[in-house]
């Protein structure tokens, strides 16, 4: 697969839907963890989740001045994402502060998964971008150590986090798929048709999944 | 008034204390202001709260380096007035937008003239810290432009709005005087008694209103 695609317009419009779903995915994210951040059971756990947040808006921000240097309006590209999102969001509401760590976990390493996934078949420009957007392992690796230290303190909530786990993977593999087929964001990529692209969403549900996977294994949890 | 107290022992209570409050306020802004922008109209708007909230985050950030830095538990300094600040945002929830709006107007604005203030009684590092803190001003001249067009889009705005803002200004210098004086935290300045305090914290109040009355009467709105 050409790193560049041949056709500009097409690729172009690609890019846009692209950004667009990013930023609008950092931006909701932002919001929700840094509403989340107040049910935290300490004042310690609180910043934990809003440094979290503070990265996903310095993300947001990021995507949305690319867009705006590429002549595009970030609103109007984010808009038509904003419903499947806001969707995943209302069908995943934490119902307290375990389930609001998780769900940080699960979506940021998800979004890391998703985007290095989609970095292959981008400009070079791009793909720096996106290798800014990642670079928050630190992030991650504080989410993990919490909820470690979460599931050590209780081990009945092993369970219920391992369920609602696979819940947030279950609505955010739904997610990706509706936003890379129907739009048809990654229909866009050069050289791929429809059953090109279906054949692309399919191979990065398992990937994303099986990484998943082995993170929750890695907290001890079912996967 | 002397900038450096003469008792150190008390003056560090003085500071832990003030720091404390500062740490508390600037992390549950953030957190209220992040959960707030959800609600705005346009996505350009979510992002203009998002971006004040941010701010009050980087805020948060330093003064906790800080009590670190003087080897105080942050958390523990925050503590005693989670309550107080708690009891302000719950009695302050705004309806919408536009009530969000004017609260991080009124809040910011009210914050940057209460550190100005204190900023007179302390030693020359903390009052450098007060300055980094303040340094906002940009973000709140985007509240009071987007204020200034939401009320010239709307007129029947400018009373609700007036009169939340009363109540927000009621509200903030109520817990301002709270926590100045129950803690005690004023009274922690050297050569003051409690008569000396007291009085410190009125002219504060009376200057707090004024400027917030200013202000007001900026936005075309009555005091």
């Amino acid at each position: 697969m050409s790193a560049i695609p041949g056709d500009p317009a097409r690729y172009n419009s690609f890019l846009t839907d692209l950004l667009g779903v990013m930023a609008y995915g950092e931006l909701s994210a932002f919001e929700r963890l840094s509403s989340d951040a107040r049910y935290s059971p300490t004042l310690h756990d609180r910043a934990v989740l809003g440094r979290i947040a503070v990265v996903e808006f310095q993300h947001y921000e990021l995507v949305r001045a690319r867009l705006e240097g590429m002549g595009v309006d970030a609103e109007v590209a984010m808009l038509r994402f904003q419903p499947s999102v806001d969707h995943f969001h209302e069908r995943t509401r934490p119902a307290d502060w375990y389930e609001s760590l998780m769900k940080a976990y699960v979506i940021d390493t998800l979004y890391a998964d998703y985007y290095r996934a989609v970095a292959r078949y981008v400009d070079a420009g791009t793909r720096e971008l996106i290798g800014q957007i990642q670079s928050a392992e630190e992030a991650t690796a504080v989410l993990q150590e919490r909820l470690k230290a979460a599931l050590a303190d209780d081990p009945r909530l092993a369970s219920r986090l391992a369920l609602w786990a696979r819940r947030l993977l279950g609505e955010a593999l739904t997610l990706a798929q509706r936003v890379s087929l129907e739009y048809p964001l990654l229909g866009g990529l050069s050289g791929l048709d429809d059953a090109g692209a279906k054949e692309l969403v399919d191979s990065l549900t398992v990937e994303l999944a099986a990484n998943h996977s082995r993170r929750m294994a890695g907290l001890g949890l079912a996967g």
